[in-house]
């Protein structure tokens, strides 16, 4: 991970996408990717026998199965990855059974700062925090929201003063996730406004913006901005044990999270907010009032048995080598070894791709000296003439968010690693055959 | 239902909220009221057995039940009166089991315009409108948002040019909905504004919110202005036969639906729209997207197995006189009769307030003529001195909404007549007893 952001040294842009190197460790080879193409499938997804199906409404099922022709689309970060970890031992754990009559009510709890948040969900989202240990919840509000988008436009709406003269400026270090300046400015609102790359502003006011570990380059971050009027909001979507090593409980003002990149349930859409002042919470709590009256309860409901499945699983037992079917954090991560693995090896063996270098860290919560794996590869291309890499790789069928979406430069691209284990093995075999 | 709205007759203020009438209907009257609240519990509904309860993390039961001396809250229009029919036999296939790795995905159907619409959602919809007759959609999009509210300001965007040189004017007819010009302001957006009353309006360019039967009032309505340039979004959240007669199938540009008024699943936060327009319908599908990159799975699934629940007690058996356990238009319809009876008692036995006139309306789906029974009551106080009839209602532990919120005077208030049947029935002996 890393080499991207003002804390790894450099600050200016081409600093933050500088220092990437091609990884030549030993234990990353082209027979890792070779035993990765072989092991396309897991153990217990057989494709057919969709178990437990219960529904006489029949789901979806997302996005339809690939082919080696298949155009492979890791654009978004959909975390398809996780469903063999659910559909495996701990999913009995998770299943929901809602009655017809439950939870018809507006209200969770009619008294409450956030009137709509369900307690059994903010029991769980409390109990993860302190099993994992990668934020301070004593002291904090819990907000729900329909995912951290929703609770990220909520945060702004908060920290925006109404009466003011001119609207506050949301700004974010480049590269910066994507939908921060598109979320902020699609309702051109009068209340707040994207302003860009925080290292190139210099007003007093502002909201800044942080994401760590950063999406899209997986970089370690702290506020870059220092203003005694501005303010932050620190969204940790992937701030889990399987994506970085936790090196500390984090207690920032406004802490954004999301289900969908800690335990993989992006359909789900449900996000919760740490918040420490009240007036905030409040706000907050206020928007998504205005915004959705409140957020579905058939989501928390199902939210805090999954959340709950998971601690439960390493409350029963520690987690052991070599069986990890109860142990979420310790599954993914395993996952996510491979798949860096894999991609490190295709890389090499193509010779025109950089990504950033693997940086070890101490996990409190694995008690190990562990690498970071991020969700999302920020892939380079040093091949002469390949201005634009999201165009060169879409050619050979592979989507991906070109580089200027996230304020850099066009030789780079954003790549989801939480497809399914079929979409990501396509992607590296063909990753692996450009020169 | 009706005496207020532009179908009615007069056209400004003053005779919307005016020809209300004490009724003096020999159906309705004290004995009607006695026997309301001798039964105020619903047969099934026996307090502590929540049968069918495998959570282990335990649901929220909204808010707490209610005592003779309880602050009764009618503020919202929350219809936790629907509980008891799904606890009845129609529950069973409305339960909802979801294994914990189902539908984990952003997407449903990658290829769709609407790419987070649950297929099996849609076919319920589509189900449901041909079984009650209410709106066409053949030659329609149909797209799910969280809650109906969410629609709205996706519909609003939709109908907003980006680049024009002012907002767009957003108008109702007074009274409006409360929420309109809350939700329509509150993020001080640069593409719409909220305009007032559509009666007072003289702009050429608009969009004119038609709420239809109209809340707060219950009145059928028909867009007022008629403008080249002007667009009509119609919400028609209540246009379902437990609340008005069903004359016609409604074939607009955009309406608007919300399971939370038709079923009662408020908690669900679930609602759809029917779309003409493709391109509209796209923009539309964006704004969701950006609000809250779709709309929970969880909600749709378990709103698909609700819709299909009601169609298939109707294809099963036709309505039979006596019991309505399985047919739950003709069920809610029997409690919104028994309460306005109730509500109609109180307010002859009181003599200080005034409701609308009962308006009857021939229903295709009933198939004979029925009278409307709005989900909410649109109280008058005619006593001398009660110019805030919010705040005298408020002295008696009544909450209910004041006039000047839905552009209308404080002389009337707005009253959820969907609450449980314990709060209502005190509401009402609470009413008769004011002089």
């Amino acid at each position: 991970m890393g080499g991207c952001g003002k804390e790894g040294g450099g600050g200016g842009m081409a600093a933050q996408v500088g220092r990437l190197g091609v990884v030549a460790s030993v234990a990353i080879n082209l027979a890792a990717l070779a035993l990765y193409l072989r092991r396309r499938y897991f153990g217990d997804d057989a494709g057919g026998g969709r178990k437990g199906e219960e529904a006489a409404v029949a789901p979806s099922s997302g996005k339809p199965p690939v082919t080696p022709d298949s155009v492979i689309n890791l654009d978004h970060g959909d975390p398809t990855m996780y469903e063999a970890f659910w559909r495996g031992g701990a999913g009995e754990g998770a299943t929901i059974v809602i009655p017809g009559w439950q939870t018809m009510s507006y209200f969770s709890d009619v008294g409450s700062l956030c009137w709509f948040l369900e307690p059994g969900f903010e029991r769980e989202v409390r109990r993860l925090h302190r099993l994992v240990g990668n934020a301070v919840t004593d002291g904090y509000h819990v907000l729900v929201g329909t995912g951290s988008t929703q609770l990220f436009q909520a945060a702004i709406y908060a920290l925006s003063p109404p009466g003011a003269a001119a609207p506050m400026s949301v700004v974010s270090p480049a590269p910066y996730y994507s939908s921060y300046p598109a979320v902020t400015d699609y309702l051109k609102s009068g209340l707040y406004r994207w302003a860009g790359d925080a290292k190139m502003f210099d007003g007093e006011t502002y909201i800044e913006l942080v994401c760590s570990p950063n999406n899209p380059d997986g970089g370690v971050r702290e506020a870059v901005l220092k203003s005694g009027a501005g303010v932050a909001v620190h969204d940790l979507a992937y701030y889990w044990p399987q994506y970085t090593p936790i090196t500390q409980a984090a207690a920032n003002d406004i802490m954004l999270f999301t289900v969908s990149k800690c335990t993989g349930h992006a359909g789900t859409r449900l996000g919760w907010a740490l918040v420490k002042d009240r007036a905030v919470a409040q706000k907050m709590s206020k928007f998504i009032e205005l915004n959705t009256i409140g957020v579905s309860k058939d989501s928390q409901l199902r939210a805090a048995k999954i959340l709950k499945a998971i601690t439960d699983g390493y409350e029963r037992a520690p987690a052991a080598a070599g069986d990890d079917s109860g142990h979420l954090f310790h599954f993914a991560r395993r996952q996510m070894v491979a798949r860096w693995a894999a991609l490190r090896a295709a890389v090499a063996a193509s010779g025109i791709f950089t990504i950033p270098d693997e940086l070890p860290g101490h996990c409190t919560f694995a008690k190990e000296t562990v690498a970071a794996y991020p969700p999302f590869a920020w892939l380079r291309c040093e091949k002469e003439g390949v201005d634009d890499l999201e165009g060169y790789l879409r050619e050979h069928k592979i989507i991906t968010r070109g580089g200027g979406k996230f304020g850099a430069d066009g030789r780079v691209v954003r790549v989801s690693m939480l497809d399914t284990d079929e979409a990501f093995a396509i992607f590296v075999g063909r990753l692996a055959a450009m020169k």
